[in-house]
């Protein structure tokens, strides 16, 4: 049975914005006032304010045809929380804009919003305004979130320094071969009513595409075990990609070792199916939200106790370049190939 | 002769951001860091931040036909800080989000940030980010705004009460006559080559559409004059909308004078030609850009003395609803006949 489904335009934008924001409560100290007014009015006394921004368009960054739109919301919001967490900072308001076409009806904005209000929930952060509008053909989200950080613990691109440890979070590659896994599903359900995709086996692969989470955890623990990273991202394009700009930033080179790239079981059966390289996929795949950052030497073994960290290699200086150091002992240098928006 | 367009998948994401913001400086104390890492780093400790979100759409809220990119970018820029103004604040950065379909060319993209980046050199506001990626088709802008406030100044749309002052700055309705005009245009030169719009005599209404202002300056006089506003709003979707927002946020009812709607002689002449009604067109035309504000009884004399500003009304209790004051004597309920941006 077909759910009831309500033309946006019978609810103008003010009735839509009304029954998607019922109930949302206000729950960080810094949020002073939320959805209702010209603007959102905050309160940042004592830290730095952060300010990331991120807009994913369908057919782009998204197909609707695998990804629920529950999904899509938390994930649409996570990804940038993972931004101000990749300061070294907590995320505390996010604010949301919308381009829907005639398609969508309210019911489908609420299971959007849904996603949005959840990921929220989880990471303690308050939806405090945004705008909702039409758009010729698809889906635009574009979502601005806003955190804090004390000044001296803000971690920017630009502090690696020679010796500096590589570490970096969960593993790498699980959410492209997620995506290949869900490609796959599509080509070959196309045409075919009651088609079954096959997953088994391959949850967690589908699950690091489709709903991502952003590492409070490792910025909670890093502040548990007093370390400030001189440097730190989140991984988006890819490691290698995020490796260059963390070098570029801090002129300075780096190695990483192959067999310290953090792959989990799934991916590397899945690269093996797929007939595809592991590594690559591994360092340029992408949408991975996981914490790339450098610590000082002397924390190696703090870091060490951190649950889901891995030392993957060290800063050098700007003369060596940025390589890996292959299994067999070689030396790759490292280019960059993640995922160009610009080129579809 | 026609211009060098480049590709902007020929310079990637990368090359096309730093492109568009070589040289931009920053001229806020509060902005302690721009574009270049996950999050741009703000400081504010002595106010309130204010946050404003906009998305624009292709197709939707601009007509590339008539609008040039230069003038876009600065519409996109300047309705934020409006938004910010309404709040009693001053804006101090933005970020711009871009998505764009292969028919545009870096040379666009630059067109449109020199809009963005005059916008912001004249109200003194810096770009701190944004992200840039590709759309199946079209252009959508986001941009967030961010500002600051005392706390004791901010003006929200709910604390008008009973015998407050209405006032409204500038003069109403010309952005839509200048609309009703390019759109005239557009359709008498469908086909011809060589077509030569009409606008003599009616560049003010042009101008208003296209490059519409914020009000810093009744911001700043407020400030001189010592006048924080019971409530305020910018007129973004006409007169009779926002007037409604401001009476059922606040709890009160409003009388405004038919005969104290400020309407400049081009508009009349243009409502004239177009045989439309030119108070209907002053109250719900929208996209003025000018404030709507209310102040205590007391501050009448000070208020006559703001250049641009006029009193054109008074709230009430709520039981006496809103009303407009014709003419003739008689009263009109006042309905919100604005824009709906989600029944296109």
């Amino acid at each position: 049975m077909e759910e009831k489904q309500t033309e946006i335009s019978s609810l103008g934008e003010f009735g839509l914005i009304d029954r998607l924001t019922e109930g949302v409560e206000l729950c960080n100290a810094s949020s002073l006032k939320g959805v209702g007014d010209d603007c959102a009015v905050l309160e940042y006394k004592d830290t730095e304010v952060l300010v990331s921004t991120d807009m994913l368009v369908e057919g782009i960054h998204f197909d609707l045809t695998y990804v629920p739109l529950k999904h899509l919301g938390y994930k649409a919001a996570v990804v940038n929380f993972s931004d101000i967490y990749a300061m070294n900072g907590h995320p505390r308001q996010i604010t949301v804009s919308l381009a829907v076409s005639k398609r969508f009806t309210v019911e489908h904005m609420e299971a959007l919003y849904s996603g949005i209000r959840l990921a929220c929930e989880i990471y303690g952060v308050d939806l405090v305004g945004g705008d909702t509008t039409s758009s010729r053909s698809g889906l635009v989200i574009s979502v601005t979130c806003i955190g804090d950080a004390p000044k001296e613990r803000i971690a920017y691109r630009s502090g690696a320094k020679n010796t500096d440890l590589i570490c970096v979070s969960g593993d790498l590659g699980s959410a492209y071969m997620g995506l290949q896994l869900l490609e796959r599903e599509k080509v070959a359900s196309a045409g075919q009513k009651d088609f079954q995709p096959q997953f088994q086996g391959k949850e967690y692969l589908v699950e690091r595409q489709l709903k991502p989470e952003a590492r409070r955890d490792v910025i909670e623990n890093l502040e548990k075990a007093g370390i400030v990273p001189t440097s730190m991202m989140d991984i988006s394009d890819g490691l290698s990609s995020e490796l260059l700009h963390i070098c570029k930033a801090s002129g300075v080179g780096c190695r990483v070792y192959e067999d310290r790239i953090p792959i989990d079981y799934q991916t590397a059966l899945m690269a093996e199916e797929l007939n595809m390289n592991l590594v690559t996929a591994a360092m340029n795949g992408g949408e991975d939200y996981e914490l790339l950052f450098t610590v000082p030497l002397h924390a190696h073994d703090e870091i060490k106790k951190i649950p889901g960290v891995r030392v993957i290699g060290h800063i050098t200086d700007a003369g060596l370049g940025c390589a890996m150091i292959t299994r067999d002992g070689n030396e790759m240098e490292i280019r960059a190939q993640g995922w160009n928006p610009l080129a579809e």
